[in-house]
């Protein structure tokens, strides 16, 4: 892939995900909320590994596995993020240059390891995770190359930067750039937690920087502080261009304007890992968006990346999403 | 109840149900299609009752007991219906206003006996009917009292009315009245088979005399032959002041002019059978328009009043909705 347009750059926290099965009691033991991320240090780290039951590497973090879903769907994908001169810095970079994602991330020669995170599948397919986030901490404003964001007609960004002030100016410069060359921006609010820890700084994002936006229905219902889901949507709707909001099984809602799209779920045959259903979802949505597709069939290519994410374990597509949504887009 | 103001006064087929347990091979070996009704003559009628198992009788109709549940909310209703003076007749007339609805149902003193209806319960708590409608047949414009009809803030009519000449004459008259006294029209499109056998009137109904729609997804996507929910979701928008649309547990939507609300479900411990479900729904949000609640908190009061009704068998409510739906109204 040369220097030419891009479809998406994403920018985020370059993580290779460390995947397990555990039970309810694992969760509790080790005091972890289901279904959400919480961040830990290098020692921890170390001990949930040595406590975790045999596991298997796969490259992640939410915002690579948006992008790789792009380029599995045939789009144009760039990715910023730091990963370590070591080895799971060099298979997450292989693994993104290998299904076609431009990798912009460079390889620390000092500091941290590359990040890891611990991700415990439960029975009930539900995924919980600790996130060491090691070489990630150092992305910065200086790894937002001008260049690379007005190349892409959209710039990609997760709430998760947001947790270090390094992050933070990363982000802003990355939506500053791509405002000021005419592009979209669109942002993950990540998690609930996320949400919890920065509510105030992401309703101002929202409402200032943000064209498009992506939530699960905690996420959002945490961010107005609302104890339903319409609530949310009342709040949100007129709040930035296209906010597309997932709610699981029971599908999906997308907002532009004073238009409202509530569209179904694509019921894989068995649910076997969530990890990725809303990087995936994301990455059918801003695929169609940068297409030009109307917003219901966006939602509905997002509503089938997921599907095909889920339906085996971990948080990248294994079939060609291209393949998969042919029959939507005839 | 005197001649006071009405909330709703509902016009429909007043018919008895008769509920019986059966299994999926009952349903085929008498070529019912699941989650159906489909009309029947008084042969047929007797032959499908023979061959049913042990069965309750309960009072029912589907606007009847959307009445019977706006009295259970606490809200003032009146029915007109049509019964013989046979023992289901009286049965029927002595349940509604037993709850405190009007009835303004005359009892014949000829023609066929009192409608009933066979309603077979699958272990999925689906329910399928076989209706004879007997003396509903009888019900025509002469029966559309003025007066009633303007003391009600809505007139609430079904699209099981149409089945007949004389059900159109007086949906139409009673439409007609409502609208000339300034009130509002509601109307309910009773079955996705019913709407296959008067698709286009009952589009033309919905653009032009309606003010309150009722309607479950299938129904709808039947009315505009569309294969997405959200398909129909935008045809329905701007075409009546509210259309509430059900989605079973997934909730409801209601629209109104550019405002959509997407409302979840409220799960009960168990479900018994759906019976009744869509009527209940359309009672919580008939009391909450009349009542002058926002949209949100109208269809959630026909969340909580669906709910209650299939927590158990039967299609009337056994607990007092206005006791359930207090919480939500605080």
């Amino acid at each position: 892939m040369g220097q030419g347009a891009l479809d998406v750059v994403g920018v985020g926290n370059a993580i290779v995900d460390i995947l397990a099965h555990v039970d309810e009691a694992f969760l509790v033991k080790h005091d972890l909320v289901k279904g959400t991320m919480k961040l830990i240090d290098a020692d921890e780290a170390e001990r949930m590994y040595m406590a975790s039951p045999p596991a298997i590497e796969a490259s992640g973090g939410s915002v690579a596995n948006t992008m790789v879903g792009i380029a599995s769907l045939g789009g144009a994908s760039a990715y910023i993020g730091k990963v370590r001169d070591d080895q799971l810095g060099d298979v997450f970079a292989h693994d993104m240059r290998a299904i076609g994602v431009e990798f912009k991330g460079e390889h620390a020669a000092a500091g941290p390891p590359t990040a890891r995170s611990l991700v415990f599948v439960t029975p009930d397919a539900q995924r919980t995770m600790s996130t060491y986030l090691g070489a990630c901490a150092d992305l910065g404003p200086d790894d937002i190359a001008a260049d690379v964001i007005t190349r892409a007609k959209i710039t990609y960004l997760e709430g998760y930067l947001w947790d270090r002030p390094e992050g933070q100016a990363a982000l802003r410069k990355a939506a500053t750039l791509a405002r000021e060359a005419g592009r979209k921006v669109a942002f993950s609010l990540s998690d609930p937690f996320c949400v919890e820890r920065h509510r105030c700084e992401f309703r101002a994002l929202v409402e200032s920087e943000v064209d498009i936006l992506f939530a699960n229905e905690r996420e959002i219902m945490s961010l107005y502080e609302v104890p339903h889901f319409d609530d949310a949507l009342q709040r949100i709707q007129g709040q930035c261009e296209v906010a597309a909001l997932t709610r699981s099984e029971n599908g999906s809602v997308i907002v532009a304007g004073d238009r409202v799209h509530v569209i179904d779920a694509s019921r894989p045959g068995e649910v076997v890992d969530t990890t990725g259903a809303g990087d995936l979802y994301a990455a059918g949505v801003l695929f169609g968006l940068s297409c030009g597709h109307d917003l219901a069939t966006c939602a509905r290519l997002g509503a089938i990346a997921a599907a095909e994410v889920i339906s085996h374990f971990g948080a990248r597509p294994e079939a060609s999403l291209a393949t998969l949504i042919r029959q939507e887009l005839d």
